[in-house]
């Protein structure tokens, strides 16, 4: 165990160095949250780390942590990390310093504040600092077997969440309760957490891509839309559904119908173009055409985000399926196919599916 | 409503505004994650809002954001925010320019990271960029009537659901799921969803303050924590409770019995500290010096955190009453006061409640 977990992280650390040029560590620090590498590198499934620094070197990960997570910390570590408790401030420059002094370091500027960025400058004296987030990015698309296997099962409990979530479906039901009643689902079936606040939108609501659960009611013909996600060893799923069979007979029914036909087959025609080697790009412009010419126009501009996201560690994390996206696909990436259909004032439709790549094609986990 | 809200945002501008020296717009800039800053000052119950720019000036605040987030945003707005739809990088160094360029800023540097701040420093060239972050804290520090209200409400709730999850204590029950249980008690209560994962130790794992919830399953005789908050309105409670009754009859009860008495006494010292005029430090050295002290001396050094910090929009709001802590405690103040004992590889034991600051005394939410 404590072997596997030592290689584990010995070649996160090895693909992360491997697109540094020059750079000596990388420091990873939290501030009142927690920079996502952090868990990346370290696994660590319980403690907060606030205002804890990660050092990452070729081979060797340091972690200064105060009094209050220092046993917790221990208690994770197997011996692939060390940890130095830290007291006072006076102490933690001079271990920064002894780490980092005159070398070249890599920060992840996406997310270190400013405050932070500028205190290990001014109190570490590095030689050069430059951006590690390309790094960090770049090692976390590509995903080894371990995480492949988390994610797979994360995305089993929310299909088998969204599977009997329907029969919960009642008149008068909150949308906030609906969410609850999904999360209870999810950890039933094995999830540690939802991956992100979980989503549910009754009729008009499904209009807005990021609408938080409300105290709205469900009406008898309502459509329900619910995106969701579970975590497992920290890796986390994340997964549209919009059930419109509740609109059959109403007058909403004809239109949702075709919006419904439609994302579907703006997902398969996306997830035709998801195989290592095909242009990062190519899934999002096959979605985006079959929706804007379907049924002469009259969803055209309707689809208003990005095709998907990597999804890993983090929910959202990283790399995207978008028109502007540069490079290729790569085996054993993982992103979300999610095209949708957004009317205001009426409804929408989004279907959501992750999607591992393979040098075969996309396969829906 | 409307007048209500927007004066609400008025005052909260006024209150940032009224200890920054010269500042003439402070930009508070998401990234993949929100700054808790967003949420304060639009108040938004919904939406992400990652990459979105929240412009604020004397009176006024303009939200730059996405195509995807647009309508979810407006739903929200009333008439205190400007809300600018977002096309592309072009319109967004235009729209941000036309705010900043020549003018002195305010950045949030405990949050901003450094890739966006050099990104508002070249594109929008501004003439000085200061840290909004004091400015910001000490709005927030204070709390208005409204605030106060939510916290009362999400403190009640959190109190309710611990006095009746003692009745779903059983023997095998695991910690996750305990912890699932109490999230649904308090979401039955009327809180929006938990104000941070819940932690509920059994046992030893209550010697580690920032313990999640793991699989360990309920022994006969182990004691529980269970540390835990609400949101109402967005605004958080955070309490601790450890139930130590099912270690009566155990080899562990007479010390852990001691320990709880003795973490009650140095709550109650620290609380009759805990008044308008006080030192901030006060409350903490009182609690510590209990803890310290206590039973000749058998715990001392084993209250390894600070006594409390602010509560808020954030569960960690800002402020701190620490042994380090500057300056006095002022009127609408809302502080943790939470004291604990923790003995590794034994238990460990921490209440904690929320303390309204007056200028009779503290008092308990």
């Amino acid at each position: 165990m404590n072997n596997q977990y030592k290689n584990a992280v010995s070649s996160k650390i090895k693909r992360i160095f491997s697109s540094t040029k020059g750079v000596e560590r990388i420091i990873i620090a939290n501030s009142n949250s927690m920079d996502p590498n952090f868990r990346y590198l370290t696994n660590f499934s319980s403690g907060l780390f606030e205002g804890s620094f990660l050092i990452a070197s070729k081979g060797h990960l340091k972690l200064l942590t105060s009094n209050l997570e220092y046993d917790t910390a221990v208690m994770q570590v197997h011996d692939a990390i060390e940890v130095v408790k830290i007291t006072g401030r006076e102490q933690l420059i001079k271990e920064l310093s002894s780490e980092v002094s005159g070398k070249a370091i890599g920060l992840n500027y996406s997310f270190i504040p400013y405050s932070i960025y500028s205190f290990i400058k001014k109190a570490a004296k590095p030689n050069t600092i430059t951006d590690a987030y390309p790094a960090l990015l770049l090692a976390r698309l590509v995903k080894d077997e371990k995480e492949i296997s988390y994610i797979r099962k994360a995305a089993a409990i929310t299909k088998k969440a969204m599977a009997s979530i329907e029969e919960r479906f009642r008149e008068g039901i909150t949308e906030e309760e609906l969410a609850l009643e999904f999360d209870g689902l999810s950890a039933s079936y094995g999830s540690s957490g939802p991956s992100f606040r979980t989503i549910v939108c009754f009729g008009q609501n499904a209009a807005l891509p990021h609408h938080f659960p409300s105290k709205r009611r469900l009406g008898d013909k309502d459509e329900v839309l619910i995106d969701a996600g579970a975590t497992v060893n920290g890796y986390c799923s994340d997964i549209t559904r919009t059930f419109i069979e509740r609109c059959r007979g109403s007058p909403k029914w004809e239109r949702i119908k075709i919006m419904y036909d439609t994302v579907k087959e703006a997902q398969d025609s996306a997830i035709d173009k998801i195989k290592a080697g095909n242009t990062l790009s190519s899934p999002h412009i096959a979605a985006e055409n079959m929706i804007n010419s379907a049924e002469g126009g009259i969803f055209k501009g309707k689809f208003i985000h990005s095709l998907g996201h990597s999804v890993g560690i983090e929910v959202h994390d990283g790399g995207s399926l978008s028109p502007n996206s540069k490079g290729e696909m790569e085996e054993n990436m993982i992103f979300t196919a999610e095209p949708g259909i957004y009317i205001k004032g009426f409804g929408g439709v989004r279907i959501e599916d992750d999607i591992l790549i393979t040098p075969k094609g996309g396969v829906k986990l």
